[in-house]
């Protein structure tokens, strides 16, 4: 499986092609930069601050396309939906890390998987999306009559949003698993006279500080008894580690639109 | 739907026909004491703790099957044994929450399931049952190569055997996932110089102390990440909730032994 | 020592009678209730679940405060204020786990500990009395510019308010042991673009679900390590035991409002 | 505050310098490594990954002991207790976070501490050494009658031993509150018919699995209450950062053989 980087010089794109080389059964087929980049034609292997791997940088973005089974892309929502294109032309795998995308963004990814294979997710580590699966399935089972959802998490610092993206994104998965609308049964914050909690509402509640990666618990409250379900994150280096495992499985699939859901079989 | 308790006096009993009598949809059909029990001809809803309900407790075991649908069992191996006979006869469903069978009364059991519906836990709460299919699913997907499995649980001061058997069942269905023996895998304690832990095990710990009605986690661990997957029991209720839910389930059911996760449908 | 209940007829009243009765040293001196409850010259013993004590429930409150070492008092404002004068009068220690008090009853509490020893707390638990000192020590050891501190709380689903008063008085002892005002460092809500966290703020998320009695975590995260002080309530009984406790305390105590810091030693 | 860090180029090294030139108030007085290290005489700025800092790495410890006032040690223990012999001759501060020491190698330490302050703890972080403060006050506060003492504590995968250092520290921590020996309370694993737990005793309980750096609980369970004091541990530079912490405390201090508790003020 020859798998390539687009945007190879940034942290997320070294660590991706980290990943790579440390995986068996994959190739590294190439990275590229933007023109002007100082590493450009440096050593992938070195930039990955790894043994030299024979291969170095380039800007040309189309033969990477054409050398590769599936590529991995972690840049701009612009840049993305450039690449979407060029996957689509080369019949090659495209992996999208990328979020933010606009909805002219958005229609390139969806025309490009009418040729190739696209895997698309907010958060391409394994962890959390298992989570995503198993929270929809529990909210499924628990009824809203009885079950209490309660979704908290907490982040670093520097985080500028609340709740995370993650944290939607499971209120979202338990939203679906009831069949109902997040939006209408969605408490973002509590504060003051609040009265009693309403059932089948799902909460939200986000704690900052430290350099926390990322932790995500989902709780299931009923008389006498409790469910957690828990994501924690350690270290940014699992998204890279999520995204190879989805070109790998990419690269043998047919023409259409993924998620991660899908690659993980759930 | 008509269920009846056998064993009604005990503390557990009268848990059991306080739920019934708070089910809306069930009707509590009587409720048997061994003979000499002081509290023979009693009201049930008083034993329960609630408002008169208008039906005494007897010891016509074989009336009470009779008379119900579904009959909830938490009495003793022997007895259970004797239940299931009557359960095969009359055609009524039996929950069996009772613990430690041995082989001839376990076969009981199976006799029985021939004839009428039988539901046997040894954990009767729905949010424990639940985890253990959740484990098995996940440990099915994240493979020991990469993913650790431990497993802890905590328990009040007073219990006499470690790990709990709802956590050996816990590594039952971890190992049940990956398709390997528990016995094989376990690593049930740690301590002095124990050597890098083996890819593939399951570990085991235990904590004691206060009161503590029963905490489970089942933590994989991988680098950069881990799940954990959670149950906190707060009150012994639970277990009632689940058995009454089980007996509900079962008297709509043909002929067979099923499990806690068939009447949860997972 | 004699301890007398005032309101021993409620939940909470014979809560700490079969607390009083079954602490070694301790002799329940009497209960009294409102003049016309059904239960007025009943056996406290009975009352309190337990086998006969040998004495009744009265309406002499004056009496009881004559005949106590030390009173418990979990009955209303209104009723508080009055104790507190006989208190006073009778130079027996009082225990004030009544919440809520208007600024005239609170100084009939006042008044009273110049004449006799007066326990008051919120929150009666020795755990999260215990938790409220260590949470003003380590704020005092760890500065606003490396330390975040994060209070997240779960109650049950019914409990109307947010935070609980616990977690703001959690809160205020962070802010004390920094010096500083919880008012003007308060982060009670977090949702949409709320920017990076500010150096020295104090955070809150709130749970809602079940029936937990009560968890409280006062988390300080800094740059590569989490310190997590948390306390979970599973039986609202600590907080008889707390009273007892502090009654206990106060019997031998002088004159004077004492908090369950002061009780605890801490 | 001049700090040098003895054993310059390794893993520990690096970060030690990192956290100097990254302390305001702080100089990096100089780096040594051994005779034939390759990366002697580089920047040590570069060494730590920063902007090159104007000082280069040199083999002569002697000159640096001169010209510190607080020399950092995580070297080897033959190595500390040549160090320890520099410091007290120079009447330079040691922070000495290397482990193992055999009783000469102590000697040593303890010789020098006649003319110098030194500053040792085999676990350097802040956090860790203020949880064990907390944990010797509330053991103290809490009866063993009452509250039971469980610690848990998850490591990675390729950690040796069980329980970790840091956990028995805790437990002696505990048993010193209790004025105790923890060996003679000590429940280190718990399999089997364990019979109930035994009032006093303090359990302990280890998880090991993926790359976890270190999570420590220290659980007092009552009778419907638990206080739980946690540390977790996301990176090894707490290590580096309390290490300087203690540097800079040291270079104030006259002789004596401190620890990390002083160092805090605990």
């Amino acid at each position: 499986m020859r798998i390539g980087i687009v945007g190879c010089g940034g942290r997320m794109g070294r660590m991706l092609m980290r990943e790579v080389l440390d995986t068996p059964g994959a190739t590294l087929s190439g990275g590229t930069m933007r023109p002007g980049n100082p590493d450009l034609g440096k050593d992938l292997g070195t930039l990955a601050g790894l043994e030299p791997a024979g291969i170095v940088s380039t800007g040309d973005v189309d033969a990477l396309f054409a050398a590769s089974d599936a590529v991995i892309d972690f840049t701009t929502p612009a840049g993305t939906a450039a690449h979407a294109a060029l996957a689509g032309r080369h019949d090659t795998a495209l992996v999208v890390g990328t979020t933010g995308l606009a909805p002219d963004q958005q229609a390139a990814i969806d025309a490009a998987s009418k040729t190739a294979a696209l895997v698309q997710a907010p958060n391409m580590s394994l962890g959390v999306n298992l989570l995503l699966a198993l929270v929809e399935d529990v909210a499924r089972t628990l009824g809203p009559d009885v079950w209490d959802i309660e979704i908290v998490e907490m982040h670093h610092r520097h985080k500028v949003d609340a709740p995370s993206g993650t944290a939607l994104g499971l209120g979202r998965a338990a939203a679906a698993g009831r069949g109902v609308d997040l939006a209408a049964v969605s408490d973002r914050v509590r504060d003051g006279h609040t009265g009693a909690r309403e059932a089948g509402h799902i909460g939200f509640a986000t704690l900052r500080g430290g350099d926390v990666v990322g932790d995500h618990t989902v709780i299931f409250a009923a008389e006498g008894e409790r469910i957690e379900l828990t994501h924690k994150a350690g270290s940014r280096a699992i998204f890279a580690r999520g995204a190879v495992r989805a070109a790998i499985w990419a690269g043998g699939k047919g023409p259409g639109l993924y998620s991660m859901r899908d690659v993980l079989g759930l």
